[in-house]
């Protein structure tokens, strides 16, 4: 049975993992006989959002703690990853991603991400196994993947441009499709970027999951 | 196209609504050619609960607040929730379900539940509308329907009693089933009082969103 990876940024989709797509992420591993271990980066978040009003909350919370909501208590700390002892490994979006995992909300195109983010996807990369970035997270291969590697973030031209100044070349997509980099077994798909629905996010989401359990 | 409601109790398995559940009933709803409206009270959590550790974090936080994080921001206070707008309910469950929308957690068989709950799920009850009931949300039956409504939590001896003392009428059910009340309308399934993995709580979910789909 196959082993896969999953990071999460938090849980809630302003200002963590995007809670559909990392549910999604789940349910579609297991489907497809696969089985997961969550991990988080143990640090603060960048900041919290109220997800009713999208206004920032004066209060502090923590990466792994909140994402263990979505794991149901079962998130092991990022530090421990260890690419070795599984097949393949998945990111779910959410701005999380963005705000915490890097700080490409903020910086776009001059973002830089957690040293411990690059160090696992790397440590996969380098074992010949596959990654999938959902939503916005393929905003990380260019920091991760040789440069030219495929990503997508769906079709929104500012974004798109922002993660072809980071290295990755940018391939239009739609909601219901991947786009796969075969040489660097690289797999991405809009997710929530385009998704007016969760059976919407949940059609991309599965075909990613089965092209990173061919690969591994 | 059937509007189905959903009555979230937070985010979260210890404090709030059990996000797998949550999303797995928007999933398949969706999947089942219906539309959803999420809803929750607008009142403090009784707890906030730290999922990595399972101990009681010294903080406040809303319950539609943070249900807001499983809507994507769309969850309406539970105060304007017309069940004439609406073909049919739901209620995922978790610990926000024993906490939050009654206290069954710390009461069982003398436990009470939020007016506002029990007065949304009588009003589609009188209207002959379906109503299903997801892990420990069953709890909540023998305060809201006619006595000797079958439900069922599983095959819990102990939380079984409680919910036969509340006035419903408990049936033992496998994970992968459902128990239904044809007279009142009313769905129960096990969710993850008995599962033991993601999949296994959508097989159930699944069955209980069809039969609620057929009666509405």
């Amino acid at each position: 049975m196959k082993q896969v990876a999953i990071i999460l940024s938090g849980c809630g989709v302003f200002d963590g993992a995007e809670i559909h797509e990392s549910v999604l992420t789940m349910l579609h591993l297991e489907r497809q006989g696969a089985r997961y271990q969550c991990f988080a980066p143990d640090i603060e978040q960048h900041h919290v959002i109220n997800h009713l009003t999208g206004e920032e909350q004066d209060e502090q919370r923590n990466v792994r703690v909140e994402a263990a909501r979505i794991a149901r208590g079962d998130v092991a700390s990022l530090d421990t990853l260890d690419a070795s002892a599984f097949d393949a490994l998945i990111l779910p979006g959410g701005f999380g991603v963005a705000k915490n995992l890097s700080d490409f909300a903020f910086k776009g195109a001059q973002s830089s991400i957690l040293a411990a983010v690059k160090e696992s996807c790397q440590a996969f990369n380098q074992l010949g196994k596959p990654i999938a970035y959902l939503c916005i997270a393929p905003a990380l291969i260019g920091h991760i993947h040789p440069a030219g590697t495929l990503a997508t973030i769906g079709n929104d031209e500012a974004t798109a441009q922002a993660v072809e100044a980071l290295g990755a070349s940018h391939v239009n997509c739609g909601v219901a499709d991947i786009v796969v980099d075969d040489t660097h077994k690289v797999i991405s798909t809009p997710a929530y970027m385009l998704a007016g629905s969760i059976s919407e996010a949940s059609t991309g989401i599965e075909k990613a999951v089965q092209k990173l359990l061919e690969f591994a």
